[in-house]
């Protein structure tokens, strides 16, 4: 364990240190010091994230029916959250030391001093344990703590002038916006159920111990779909579509299990009792991490919550995990919610607009099955599962997808009109995709360098370029070399991409 | 003038209704009654947004020679906006009621009342023409009025628990961000200049009235570029670029001319004094506007600001404006902005961090060229001016580039498998382009409805296809239709697009 422990922290630095001189990220505002919690992306970070959000959108948009994408304003007036229950239920737990007044997260505090799971427990019990315990205050070292109590973790915004009160909030989730939309979006896309909507966007949560680097932020980024269903059709589903998934294996971790199993979807519908709808989610899911990002089938999971650990607005909450050598273990990257009609019967009744549709010949309100995943941890997931050390280099295996540069072109030297050509080939593929130049330094460094940030493919113009207009092309993971001619080298990627 | 209000108001209102029924845009949170300042975008105005920002990013980002882009967290600590100047300058002038205390724009409240130019006043002469003309309180009827007085537009943040001081703020400007990365990026993408450091993000201002619809908003949109340069070279440029654009004809209002004239690259380098890689930005914005967003010559200009008008930072600064007849008469939808190196020196005296680099043989802080865009403001003038209104129809006439909708994909009518059909090829299209498919109602009334939102291309299925795999499609602007082979679809359509 101790072993192990430390190989992850050098993981860790690893990445990091190349985030911060290649441009993935670094923390915000860096030449103050920087804000716990607060990350921005770099050029190559930022690319990514288009990358992957694009991805996301061919994905679960495009290729969904009835599905659409909005963008709403982040400020969201505080009716919105005292009808969504998070003014009520969205809190962390705090003690304040009575001696030094400083206040801090008491799960935190109970998990770092005595290793046990808090998950579970209550206010009561952590205050318990921290009296029976004697914890010292983290900052003066006194005993003298009060008990935990419940903090909000929305950031309030003062909308209008001092004075007038008129308050809003920085968004926990996107989703809200979603269910606001709702009626205006069933109107306008001629009131079809299913019905899909889409927001890629910031959320905002005031965690009082950031810490996990970019998997807990103040400030991250989702990827949330809401998909608007007849809750009677929860168990009914095209017969031919249900065909073409009901042997596919999922792989999942049940509360009731120990270990991680392949379970078809047949299984899970008629053994775990989840609803089909519900599984053609988890199913497509997996799939896009499987087959779209390209992650190793043993490193990710479905795992199902436990009725303390569920969010307070589902019904049924499995989690999205992979497992990241840089924490030593699974670890949540989004979810798969069943959040019934818990949003809109809210927004309903606090803002007295009626939220029924007439649909399937009756009057009701439609229920939410959310795909909810963090960009900013799929982001270092992907760092850190295609990251890998050989005997002369360290490189990310990126599949293209995702990588944030497509391809590199490099003059082998730069004299003798290579840098001129070298351009020439650069503007002809830059049309198409993303592309670096790059002509100086030795060429085996230039490759390193492209290696280091996970660029797929290097193409070198040489000497022998001039004479029969042939290329090489490098390829990453291999380093193997072969030579096209230039004429084709826009079919050869497109073949490729 | 009187009955250009009218129509001003008739067609804002025209659209406006469009937009809120077909899911453009409406109002945040408007089942709680909306909120002013603050909107959100439905999947058209979403569609649009997106396709304006990859063509943006595809116009300064792509063509641009080392320029990147990047995106920061939303929230900024305190001290960027004391070095940036925002806390000392970034303020609206308010006049409080000293009977009910409400509190409104001092600004705003003597140009209703007055219809006088409120841009060069100072609070001082606000106050005295308040009280000159006797105005009165808008809320209570007092005259009972206090002096006008400053109020800072910026919203602020309490990071971390209560009780411990850790102020941020949401920013006015996304160009921040940029200051803040240069260093990283000029070290990571090989340290040349000039650099370009693009974001495209949220921005926020707490506007006291907020109103003007989607031009004065609490939370807006920017696509902003700054580009870092050496100071000696603002009047270099290679003469081989320069020769490109000097007879280039901008369109330009100068503080000293009363109206619009064309003037050349050459001729506002030699008559006007701006130097030529200012030049060579404005004519960049202003090919964008009317080669890209196809936006008649006649509707836009560049604006030269007075002293008074500037922003504080800006040495030199135009603004693009486009002439809305919802607002009739021109509107700034961004500008142009040689910000010198007010913000990097403003961010090393703050931060004690050396922000000088070492580059063309010596030691300097890198000025800075900001083109900044209102992409809401874009998005709102794309609408007003690509809107049409014909004896039996409404339409966008909407340039292909932005329209929301690439093309509708109708069968003709819902039986005889032609729906079957009509989904096999929105299947095919969808891959490439972004498409509808509708099979309700009137083919006529499906056509109109595409009308309405922009949609340059119908594709109808109907018997004939059934029998020689042949469509029609059918275009906005001519409503002319044409019959083509199916298999020649995809390629019509690229060569279109």
């Amino acid at each position: 364990m101790r072993k192990k422990e430390k190989e992850s922290i050098e993981k860790l630095d690893k990445i990091t240190a190349i985030a911060l001189k290649r441009g993935f990220f670094w923390p915000t505002a860096e030449i103050y010091g920087g804000k716990a919690g607060l990350l921005s992306y770099g050029h190559l970070g930022k690319a990514i994230k288009n990358k992957f959000e694009n991805l996301w959108r061919d994905y679960f948009i495009k290729n969904y029916e009835n599905c659409y994408e909005i963008e709403a304003s982040t400020i969201l007036p505080e009716e919105v959250f005292m009808a969504s229950g998070h003014i009520e239920h969205f809190n962390d737990p705090l003690i304040e030391c009575k001696t030094c007044h400083f206040r801090f997260r008491a799960d935190q505090f109970i998990e770092n001093n005595l290793k046990v799971n808090v998950e579970e427990l209550t206010l009561e019990e952590m205050s318990e344990l921290a009296r029976k315990n004697k914890l010292k205050c983290p900052k003066c070292g006194s005993w003298h703590l009060g008990e935990a109590k419940w903090f909000n973790m929305m950031f309030p915004i003062q909308l209008g002038a001092v004075g007038i009160k008129d308050m809003a909030y920085l968004p926990p989730e996107t989703a809200q916006a979603s269910y606001l939309a709702f009626k205006r979006e069933f109107e306008a896309t001629r009131k079809k159920l299913p019905l899909g909507i889409a927001i890629i966007g910031k959320a905002f949560r005031n965690e009082i111990s950031p810490r996990q680097l970019i998997t807990r932020m103040k400030e991250f980024h989702q990827a949330e779909l809401q998909v608007f269903f007849d809750p009677d059709e929860i168990n009914k589903i095209n017969k031919e579509k249900w065909k073409q998934i009901s042997k596919y294996k999922l792989i999942m971790l049940p509360q009731k299990e120990k270990k991680i199993k392949e379970i078809t979807c047949d299984e899970a519908n008629k053994k775990l009792k989840l609803p089909k709808f519900y599984i053609k989610h988890l199913a497509l899911v997996q799939k896009f991490y499987l087959e779209k990002l390209k992650i190793p089938k043993n490193e990710f999971r479905l795992r199902e919550l436990s009725e303390k650990e569920k969010a307070f607005y589902n019904k049924i909450h499995w989690d999205i995990e992979l497992n990241l050598e840089t924490f030593g273990e699974f670890r949540e990257i989004g979810g798969i919610h069943y959040r019934t009609d818990h949003d809109l019967s809210g927004h309903e009744k606090y803002s007295k607009e009626n939220l029924h549709i007439f649909y399937n010949n009756k009057k009701f309100i439609p229920h939410v099955l959310e795909i909810s995943l963090g960009i900013d941890r799929d982001i270092w997931a992907l760092m850190d599962i295609f990251f890998k050390e050989e005997k002369e280099r360290a490189l990310f295996s990126f599949p293209l997808a995702i990588s944030p540069i497509d391809m590199a072109i490099f003059p082998l030297v730069s004299k003798e009109g290579l840098p001129e050509k070298a351009k020439e080939i650069y503007n002809m593929l830059k049309k198409k995709f993303s592309c670096f130049y790059d002509e100086t330094g030795a060429i085996g460094r230039r490759y390193r360098r492209q290696d280091e940030i996970g660029t797929p493919y290097c193409i070198t113009i040489d000497n022998q370029t001039m004479k029969d207009d042939t290329v090489t092309i490098r390829e990453r993971d291999s380093m193997k070399q072969k030579r096209v001619k230039k004429a084709v080298l826009l079919i050869e990627f497109k073949n490729l991409i």
